[in-house]
C-alpha cells in the first residue's frame, strides 16, 4: 500500500482518535478530514469540531452530522423486522452502527478526494472488520488505516506522552487507565474490558448507565402501546413518531423501568471470546413488541423460515457483512415477509422485564371462528384431522414396520 | 379401521377423561385399560384408580405411575440441549409431554395385549397429532381413537347429561363451563381457551396459576449456581439433584419469583392461530443458565450451527414429530456439541428475570490472555487481523470493481 | 360442504377426464366449464372441444388456453433460477405445472360464478395437493372436487362401463389399461405405476418416449450457446427467443441427444415412496446452463446461501406450496440474488450428456488478474493469507488447547 | 514466530518440494522430516525416498506411507454419505484430501520431535488454508511454514536458479512451466492455471488425462450393482472390496466410460473465483448410487433435513474445516441417517453418464402395497387424504380471507 494523502477518520473528539489524528499527520504526512457523527451516542458534538480545528484541520474538512435518522430508519429498523439476536441473545447494538459510519466516511472521501478512510477499532475485535469490510465493499480502491494495528504506541503511558508531545489537551479523568471501554449509540451502550474481563465475576453495578437498577424501578408497572407498520414501530401510546424519536422515546421507558440489560460471553469473528455488558432499554422492548405483532400478524411458515435464517443474518451484521449480497439477499426475505406486519402490541413494563400482555391489527390472522371452544359454525371440521394425522404418520408407519421387519431377522 | 377390543386410555382421573372411559364402553363394548402417569401435574393419582375401579375397569387394567424422572431426563433435558424456542419464545412444555405419554400408552398396549389407544384430546389442537403420530410410530398397526373427533357429545349439557345418565361422578365445580382450560406437568402450566381467546386483552390475574405476581416478589433478589454437566442440569447451589428434583428445585425459585410468564399467540400445526399463558418457572431459568454455560464453554462455529437448526427442532417436537428420524438427527448434532457444556452459571432472580450474570468452568474456551485490553504477551498479533479482514474483503471490492464497471457502461 | 352448483373441472379431453364430467353432472346435477391448456403437453386441443360439447358442454363454458408462455415465463423460469432439484434430482417438471392450472380455474370460476373447481388426480399423488393448495390459497370459499377421492368407479372395469353407460366415445387402446401413467407439459414427462412399481426393475425402453436413447443419439458432439439476462435464459447461439420458443428449442436439442432421463424413487408429500420416470430434456440444458453463467457472475456468499435454502424451496414447490408466503419470501431472496446473472454459456450435447465447457460476461466477477499463476502485479498479497489463516484458526487452537488441558486432568 | 529447529515437510518428491526442502535448510538452518503418502495419486513413491536421501535427509527422517485406505474409509467416504457437493457440482477430492495430510504430518512432528511443518501449497489457493487449519486444530502450537507466501522465488527462471545452485536434479520437462497445475489422488484429479485461465475457452482434450472421451468411450452400455452397508460401498457385483480397492475399481469403470468430467468456476474460501479441470470417476458414480440407494432407504423428513445441511457441510470441507466441531456435529446428523442405508444400486454406465436404473433393499421403505395404482386393499385410505389437504390449507385460506378483507377497504 502506497502512503495515504488525504485521510477521512472517524473522529470522536476524544482523546485517542485526537491522539489518532496527530499520529496519522505526523507519521504519514497527510491531510486529514474529521467525520464526527451523531449516533445517538449521547455526547456533545461541538467540543470535537473545536478540538479538530486546535489539531490543525481545516473548517472545511471537519464534517459533523446529525445521523441519528438515518440509522434508526435504514440500519436499526431493518435490522430490527428479523428479531436479529447473535447467539441467542445480544441485539447487535455495536455491530449495526459501523456500516453506516463507513457508509459516510466513503462518501466524504469521494465528496473532498480522499483516497484513505481511518479508525479508532484495535486489532483484536470486531469493530476494525465491520469498519473496513464495509470500507471495502463501497470502495474497493480505498486505502485504510488501523493505527491501533500498526503503531508502537502500546500501553497507556506511550499513548499519554505521545498527547503531551503533540499539545493534544488531556482531560483529567482521561489519564489514568479507564475501567472499562465504552461504546453508545441511540440503540445500546456496551462495556467490555478491564475489571468486567473475568467472566465469572458479577459486573459491577457502576458499569450499567444507561439503565435504571431494576431494583430502583418503579414499583408500579407502566403499560405502553406501540403502533407499527409493515414492520417497522411507528407510534407510541398512538403518537406518531419518527425513527430516531420513537426509539428515543423507548430508551426512555426502558431506562425507566430497568430494561435490557445483557451479561453476555460472545464469540468474536476474529476468533475468540470476550464478555461484554449491554444494555439496550428501546432496542428490547421493541423486540418484544416487534414479535408480539408478527404473532398475530405473519403467517406460521413465514414465521418458521424467517426464525430459521435469522442466526445467519445476525452473524452477517455481527461479522460485519452488512453490505454483502448474502445479507441483502436475506433482507430481501425479510422485508417480503413484513407486508402485514402492521397493528399494535400492548406491553407491561416492570422491573426489568418488557412482556406483551395484549396485540390487534386490522391484518391479524388469529381466527376466534376457528380456534374457539364454543361452536364454531363449521369453520373447522375435526373429522378433517384424522386424515391430516393419518398421512402425516404414514412414513413414521412405513419406518416402524421396517422396524419391526428388521428386529425379526 | 375395524372395532378396538381393547382400548388403553390416557386417563387422569378427571370428568372428561372418566366419560371417555364410559363412552369407549359404551360405544365400542371394548375392554377399557387406564394409563394414569404423574407427570409433576400436581395432582393426586389415588383418586384417579378409585375412580377407575368405580367405572369398572378391573385392577389389573389400572396403570398409575409416576413417570416425573424419565420425562426430565429422557424428554426435557435433551430439548433444553438445544435451547428450543418455538416461535421464538414458546418452552413446548406440553408438547414434550405427550411422546412419553404415548410410549407408555403403545408399552402397556403391548403388555396387555390391547389393539387401541385413546386419548381426550380434541380434534382442533396439536395435542390429538402429538399423541397419535408418537403412537403410529411405536407401533404402526395400532388403532387410534380420539372421542372427541368422533361423538356427539358437543356442549357442555350434552356431556353432563351423559355423565348423570352413566353414574360418572361429577364434582361441583365442574358442572359448569372452566373459564379456561389447563394443562400441567413438571416443565409448565398452560391456559388457553373462553376468557383468554380475544388476544387483544389482558389475561386476567387469577389465569396464573404457577407463579407469584412479579409485584409480588421479594424485593431482594437471589442468587443461585446452577451446575451443568455434558448439557444437562445436575445441581443447584452445589447439591447434587436428580432431573425432575432439580426441576422442581428450579420451578420453587422461579415461582418464588415470578419468573417464566408468557402470553404468546403461536401457529398450531393444524393451520389456525391460538393464544396460550404459558408458566414456565424452573424452565426459564434454566434455558437462561443453560445458554449461560454454553456461552463459555461452547465453540462459536458449533454454536451458530445449533442456533441455526434450533427453530426446525423445536418445531419438529411442537407438531408431534419427537420419534421422527430427523428430530433423532437433530438431537444426535445437539448432543454431540453438548460434550464439553460443563460448569457453573450464577443467575440473578429478582421481580420476573432470571438473569446469568457470572459463568465458569475448567472447559472454559474464553482465554482472557487472549482476550485482554493489557499486554497479551504475543498470543495474539494484532496485525494477523490486517490480513484476515483484506481476504474476508476480497470478493466484496470484485463485487464494487463490477458494480463500478457496469455503472460506467 | 354443500352441494357444488357450477364446476369447473381441468379438463383434458382424454377418458377420464370425460368421464370425470359426466360424474359431475350426474352426481351433483351441476354445470360444468371445462378449462383445457395447451401446457405443451404435445396434444391437439381441438379434440377437446368437441368431445366437450358432445358431452353437453355450452360453448360459453369452454375454455381452451395455450398458456405455454405463462407457464415458462411465471413458473419454470422463476424456478430455475433456484436451481431447484427435488431430493437432489427431480426438476419438479410436474409440479411447477399445477399451481398455474389452479389459477386459471379459479379466475374462471370467478368469470363465470362457478363455486367449485374439480381435477382428475387421484386420492394417493403429490397433484390432489397441489391442485387444492393453490385453488384454497386464490380462493378461501371454493368448493373442490375430487372425484376419485369420492366415486366408487374403483376398477377400469367400472370406468368403462360408466362410460359406456353414459355415451363417452372410448377409443380402442383406452379399453384395456394403459401400461403405465403418463403426465406432460412443455417441462417434461413424467410416467409412472404398473410396469415401473418395482423399483428393482429396469423401466423398459418403450417408456422413455421424449428422448432418443443415448445410444441413437448423434456419434457427434453439438455445441451451443445459451444466453442469460438476470437469471433467465433468453437466447440460443444469439438468437432471442420468448420463454416459451426457447425450451421448445433446447427440448429439441435434448430430444435429440438423449439428455434429461431420471429414474428416481421419491419422497411423496402424502407419505409413501413412489418411483417415476421422468424426461426433462430442456430442463436438464437449463439447468446445467445456469448452474454455469451463476458460477462467473455470482458472489461465493451470495451462492452458497442460495445453495442452502434451494432444498426447501424444493420441497414447497413439490408439496404444492406455491401459493404460500415463505415460497414467496425465498423467490424474493432468489430474484434479489439474479441481478447480474447475465453473460452467455457455451455446452456440449453429447449421448445424455449436456456439461458447461466455457462460460462468459460482462458481469463476470472472475478476476484472471488475481487468480493467475503469473505474475499479478500486486492484485493480491499472499502474505494476506497468513492472517487470515491465523484469525480463522484462532477458534479451533483454542479447542485444541482446551482438549489438550482436560486430558492432562 | 521463533525459528524453526525441526520442520516436518509434506513431501512429493517432485521439483517444488524439494527446492522447498532445501530452502527450509538454507533459510532457517533446520532439521527437515519428509513425508511422502501414498494417497492414490498414480506415482511412484520409491524416487521421493531416493531424491530425499540425495538432498540430505537422515534416512530415519524419511516417512513414506501407503494412506489410501485410511483414506478412503475415514475421510472420502464420510463426506460420501454427506452427497456432498460444493456449489451444486464439485466433488471435493482435493479439498478432502488435505486433513488427512495435516494429520500425519502433525503426527510424525510428535514422534520426531519437530516444532513445525511444512507444505508446498501456495498463498493462493484454498490448500494452505486447509493444512493450516487442519494442523493448527491437532496440535495448537505447531509453527507452520508456506514458503511460496515468504520466499522471494517468485519466477520459473528463480526457481530453477535455486534448484541448480542447490544441486537439485531437475528433470527436463520440469525446466519449463507446466501448461497447467495437477492434484491427484485415489478420488479424483485436478487441473487448473495457465492455458485453463480464460473460462470462456474450452479446455483442451489434453488436459484430461484420468478418464477417457465419451467420444471414445465402448459404443454399449455396461450395467454394474454397487452394495451398500450402512451409507458405505462395500462391493462390486456382488464381490466385496475393502473402500480404496473399490473406489479404484469404480475408478476403472469410470476411466473406461468417460464419466466424471467436470469444467468449473469455483469461489475459493480465500475470495477469488478459479476454474478447475475436475475428473472424479469413480466418485461420480458412488455418488450417484449411494443417492440411489438412500432413495429406498431413507425416510423422506431424514433426507430433506440431510439435503438442507449439505451445502454447509460441503462449504466446511472446502474452506478446511474438516477438524471443527461444527463439521463433526453435522457428521454425527449425517451419520445418524446412514443406518438404514443399505441394499443394491443397478447402475448404467455409457459414454460419459453414470445413471441408476434399479434399486433393492431389505431395508426399503418402498411399499409398493402402498403406492400401487391397483387395489391396495385398504393400505391406503384415500378419503385421508382430503382431511391432510383441508388442514395444510386452512392457513393459506386465512391469509387468503385477510387478503380479500384488506382489499375491501
Amino acid at each position: 500500500m502506497s502512503a495515504p494523502k488525504k485521510v477521512v477518520l472517524a473522529y470522536s473528539g476524544g482523546l485517542d482518535t485526537s491522539i489518532i489524528l496527530k499520529w496519522l499527520q505526523t507519521e504519514y504526512g497527510c491531510e486529514v478530514v474529521t467525520f464526527t457523527a451523531d449516533l445517538g451516542q449521547g455526547e456533545e458534538l461541538d467540543p470535537a469540531r473545536k478540538k479538530a480545528e486546535l489539531l490543525g484541520i481545516k473548517p472545511e474538512n471537519i464534517y459533523i452530522e446529525d445521523i441519528r435518522e438515518e440509522f434508526v430508519r435504514d440500519f436499526v429498523f431493518p435490522m430490527f423486522r428479523a428479531n436479529a439476536q447473535y447467539e441467542g441473545l445480544y441485539l447487535l447494538g455495536t455491530s449495526i452502527a459501523r456500516p453506516l459510519i463507513s457508509k459516510r466516511l466513503i462518501e466524504i472521501a469521494e465528496e473532498t478526494g480522499a483516497d484513505a478512510v481511518a479508525h479508532g477499532a484495535t486489532g483484536k475485535g470486531n469493530d476494525q472488520v465491520r469498519f473496513e469490510l464495509a470500507a471495502y465493499a463501497l470502495n474497493p480502491d480505498i486505502k485504510v488505516i488501523a493505527p491501533w494495528r500498526e503503531w508502537d504506541l502500546t500501553s497507556r503511558t506511550k499513548l499519554i506522552d505521545f498527547a503531551e508531545k503533540n499539545q493534544i489537551p488531556i482531560a483529567k479523568d482521561k489519564r489514568g487507565e479507564a475501567p472499562f471501554s465504552v461504546d453508545a449509540n441511540l440503540l445500546h451502550t456496551s462495556s467490555e474490558g478491564k475489571v468486567l474481563e473475568d467472566p465469572a465475576v458479577d459486573a459491577p453495578d457502576y458499569v450499567y448507565q444507561r439503565t435504571v437498577h431494576p431494583e430502583d424501578a418503579p414499583n408500579e408497572a407502566e403499560f405502553i402501546e406501540v403502533g407499527f407498520e409493515k414492520g417497522d414501530a411507528v407510534s407510541i401510546n398512538g403518537e406518531a413518531l419518527s425513527p430516531a424519536n420513537l426509539l428515543t422515546s423507548l430508551n426512555e421507558y426502558g431506562r425507566k423501568h430497568g430494561v435490557g440489560r445483557l451479561d453476555l460471553v460472545e464469540g468474536r469473528f476474529v476468533g475468540m471470546k470476550s464478555r461484554g455488558i449491554y444494555e439496550t432499554p428501546g432496542g428490547t422492548i421493541l423486540l418484544e413488541a416487534h414479535r408480539g405483532i408478527e404473532s398475530i400478524t405473519m403467517d406460521r411458515g413465514a414465521m418458521h423460515l424467517k426464525d430459521q435464517i435469522m442466526p445467519q443474518y445476525a452473524e452477517l451484521i455481527y461479522n460485519g457483512f452488512w453490505y454483502s449480497p448474502e445479507r441483502e439477499m436475506l433482507q430481501a426475505l425479510i422485508d417480503k415477509s413484513q407486508e402485514h406486519v402492521t397493528g399494535t402490541v400492548r406491553l407491561k413494563l416492570f422491573k426489568g422485564l418488557a412482556r406483551t400482555v395484549g396485540r390487534w391489527s386490522e391484518h391479524s390472522l388469529y381466527s376466534e371462528e376457528h380456534v374457539t371452544f364454543e361452536d364454531d359454525a363449521g369453520a373447522y371440521d375435526q373429522k378433517d384431522a384424522a386424515g391430516f394425522i393419518k398421512l402425516n404418520a404414514l412414513r413414521l408407519r412405513l419406518l416402524a414396520m421396517r422396524d419391526r421387519r428388521m428386529k425379526g431377522k
